[in-house]
């Protein structure tokens, strides 16, 4: 089983090793971290770079893929035509097309979502309907073999659902065991219902500001036009 | 503020890469990813490159560290011994030393665990008391300035709660907020005491034979020679 994570400048590292890291222990599997050119990737932090291995058109038929998403990087890659063209091109052959985060604007930029269901981070919950998607807030949403992950680290849930599905719940059980995934968060504000409305507002605010920032005059006419609560 | 997170070959990713993207947030915060030589460093599984900004020479006050862990990486780490060197240096000086998952065994090593209390991954649990610590069952431990987390994705878990340390505990939910951290996991298999038995049991059996097998004659003069349940 080959498994591709999609890889460029300005992702969100968690968005791509969580799943990287539960998958990993599939039995046989290979997984290859590709990018529209080979070569290093600045993550939206700038403080980590990555090693994107193969191009795409070197990984024409995974099996599985994976897409993150980035506070910067989002807007970029959803459009870039050739990871448009690829995601076109090999999901009509993915046992699964899944997406983490805002990563599912990218998905939903090749018009894979068009028609169905799916999430991706809070903030960017209304971003989904101008690609014909219907948002659910779900800590991720299974729709045939699409899956979509909420934000960040809700990538790290879906890998091992897909885990199970893929190799078994007894087995991917025993993967929950070694990554020593029994979490236990010292605060409980890790969804809008859950954290304080001045919270949700603040987070709102910086971010905003952030990708007005980031993305300067490009913001407007991005996909994130609609990236807002 | 500065944070340095210690890379080498053979560390598992998510050790590592969860507490970056939690800190990463802190207002401020420089975040450079450290290594004796920089470059290119391929985790555990080989699948990913992860890049190594700057060597620990150049890195020589740091307010905070990480020390990752890695399946087959940590057995070299800790006995290198320009790590070692560097880290009784900067931990007379640094605000907090932190491990994950069997990094905590580089920092044993290192001394700087000798007597007091800290946690590790559950395999490895055996391992921390030839280094003069008392181990703990628990998510992550804390001794002064001292923080050691269980396995892999509970480095999560201590990040966010370092960041309610240094930049206030309002502010770490909006961070949590940000990374959607809000766990779901579909099975609740993640720590010895919730695992069923026989899962544990082929879990250790898999590693045994991976350690065995990928550290060969090694493995039983190396640091991993209690490296069992």
């Amino acid at each position: 089983m080959q498994i591709a994570i999609l890889v460029y400048d300005g992702l969100t590292a968690l968005d791509a090793i969580g799943p990287y890291e539960v998958l990993s222990h599939i039995p046989n599997v290979e997984i290859v971290f590709v990018a529209t050119s080979s070569g290093n990737k600045k993550t939206d932090t700038k403080f980590l770079t990555l090693v994107a291995e193969k191009t795409l058109a070197e990984v024409p038929s995974p099996d599985v893929i994976i897409i993150p998403g980035g506070t910067i990087g989002t807007n970029n890659a959803a459009k870039d035509i050739h990871v448009l063209n690829w995601l076109k091109e090999v999901h009509q052959t993915t046992q699964w097309t899944t997406s983490v985060c805002t990563g599912a604007l990218i998905l939903g930029a090749a018009g894979i979502l068009d028609g169905i269901e799916a999430t991706t981070h809070w903030y960017a919950r209304n971003a989904l309907a101008q690609f014909g998607a219907k948002y659910v807030n779900a800590r991720f949403v299974e729709q045939g073999k699409v899956l979509t992950a909420a934000g960040v680290s809700a990538g790290i849930d879906m890998a091992l659902y897909l885990v199970g599905k893929i190799a078994g719940e007894d087995y991917a059980q025993q993967v929950q065991l070694i990554l020593e995934y029994d979490p236990q968060p010292p605060f409980d504000s890790g969804s809008l219902s859950k954290a304080p409305a001045i919270f949700s507002e603040l987070v709102c605010h910086r971010l905003t500001t952030y990708l007005q920032h980031e993305l300067q005059a490009e913001f407007d006419s991005s996909i994130f036009a609609n990236y807002k609560l």
